[in-house]
């Protein structure tokens, strides 16, 4: 099985209590490409970037075993720039930069090798490119997961509605859920979206773990406790990214297999805040990701008979 | 094993955006009591109350197998009363009213019959109180467990940091742990309150569960998702009540059987917040408490291999 993965391949610039950084690599579809890699999935982004955008950073991905030949390069633009600063408890931020350049008109592209891709992530993008990258597969991937924000309801509400329609998993943060649903009570949030069209929804609650609801059954599981959050820009890209790679590589849907790729993604989030950026990321070994699937099932799993 | 509780046994008047009561029956100890009695376990209780503390109330926590003699009535005296209001998210709350009436001269005394329990539960009281009982109790208790909260961090904190200093086990909630201790990351934290004595600490995050810190070890647990939470009162001592209860139930002190035992506390809490005060703990039956455990076994349990 293959990922196709749509998002942002992008510069972010990031201040957080420890320090900050110039411009460096960033967007949704690298963190996600990058887990993917981790897990030893063959994956594909269609994204776009400007002449601007260093082969270095194309280098990585391809050495990564990303397939990047949907990422157009537009010689003459400027690749998509992001840059905020984080507050003193990293659990908010302001934005301090969008320069959204080559993206304001995206009109993605999907090589031939990656249209049968089974599984399609679209990474947080403008809803209409999403459901028009959903519209150019050969044929309706198995298994569409799509991660969004407040921003595009905000902004885009009709036609993310359109996408969330033809969507299987979505994954959204608390407050997401509860503006999108008009629900405070997560449990009625998730209803309400299940309604909407996903089977599944995955309510991301940062530092507090994530929701996984599919009909009545839920499933719980916590963010792994860290001594410190460095930089928590693009954990929940790779949370997605690192879910939606442990699917593939299992090749099934099913609610059982989804939690365990609940664990997957948090596991690998747990990394990407440990340092800025995909610093992290780039440099885990299989033995430390193995390591730490490991603490997470000592950290959530119990023997003694209640 | 007996499990003796030391604690209020109080009014609480309640407002919550799903309506209010008049003067009912509350109190930390009497949470902890009726928790208690849902476990099996044999339980006494340490407190005072005021000649205006009606008969059917004592008589309830008597047909509850609660041995009452430690209950100290000063028949011209007061109840402790409590009231306040809650906010629309039910994570935050007004205090209206405390009149503290009986408890500003409280002198515990141990009847004979609880003298020897092999665990003290010190539920949430001026940190003197707490400190006393344990002076007077016969012979240490196996397991201290100690209840506490910010307003005796802010009036009392050197006579708190003698009692946090002989606990075995302590539970606060995020907020107090990051006050006590100076330091934001949870993890820290505990490190820092397992040096002032506490060899287990349990923090609690409301709706997002609890965390159970053990020299190197964590363990994580979610709340229960409830569709709507209607009155918050009590959780934090029905949660330490089902937690010490079970402990006193299987004898044992060790890392494991507390993991079980949060689970415990958590399905109990997960009873107190649906409806007034103790109304919903004075009517689950044994065939709900067991379903409700199995449901935080599903909502927690992974079986494929990650």
């Amino acid at each position: 099985m293959k990922l196709l993965v749509v998002g942002s391949v992008a510069f972010d610039a990031i201040e957080t209590p420890f320090g900050k950084t110039d411009k460096i690599l960033g967007g949704a579809a690298t963190y996600i490409g990058l887990a993917a890699s981790l897990m030893k999935v063959k994956s594909g982004i269609v994204s776009v970037v400007g002449g601007d955008f260093p082969d270095t950073y194309m280098n990585l991905l391809q050495s990564r075993g990303v397939n990047t030949e949907g990422i157009e390069v537009i010689a003459d633009g400027k690749t998509f720039f992001w840059s905020g600063k984080y507050h003193n408890d990293l659990n908010s931020r302001d934005t301090l930069v969008t320069e959204v350049n080559v993206l304001e008109n995206f009109d993605p592209k999907i090589p031939a090798s990656m249209e049968d891709a089974e599984v399609l992530l679209l990474g947080n993008l403008h809803p209409g490119v999403q459901l028009s990258v959903l519209e150019k597969m050969k044929n309706r991937p198995k298994l569409v997961i799509l991660d969004t924000m407040n921003f595009w309801m905000d902004s885009a509400m009709e036609i993310l509605m359109q996408m969330i329609a033809k969507t299987d998993v979505i994954t959204i943060n608390d407050e997401e859920a509860r503006q999108l649903s008009g629900e405070y009570s997560l449990v009625k949030a998730a209803k309400k979206i299940h309604a909407m069209g996903p089977a599944f929804v995955i309510i991301k609650k940062g530092e507090h773990g994530a929701l996984l609801f599919h009909d009545d059954r839920i499933f719980a599981i916590p963010a792994m406790p860290l001594e410190e959050v460095f930089d928590p820009t693009g954990a929940g890209d790779t949370f997605a990214g690192g879910f939606a790679s442990y699917l593939v590589k299992k090749g099934k849907f099913d609610f059982e297999t989804m939690k365990s790729a609940l664990i997957a993604g948090s596991a690998l989030a747990s990394f990407t805040v440990e340092k800025f950026g995909t610093e992290r990321l780039q440099e885990i070994t299989e033995v430390e990701l193995g390591e730490r699937i490991l603490q997470f099932k000592e950290l959530t799993t119990f023997e003694t008979e209640v």
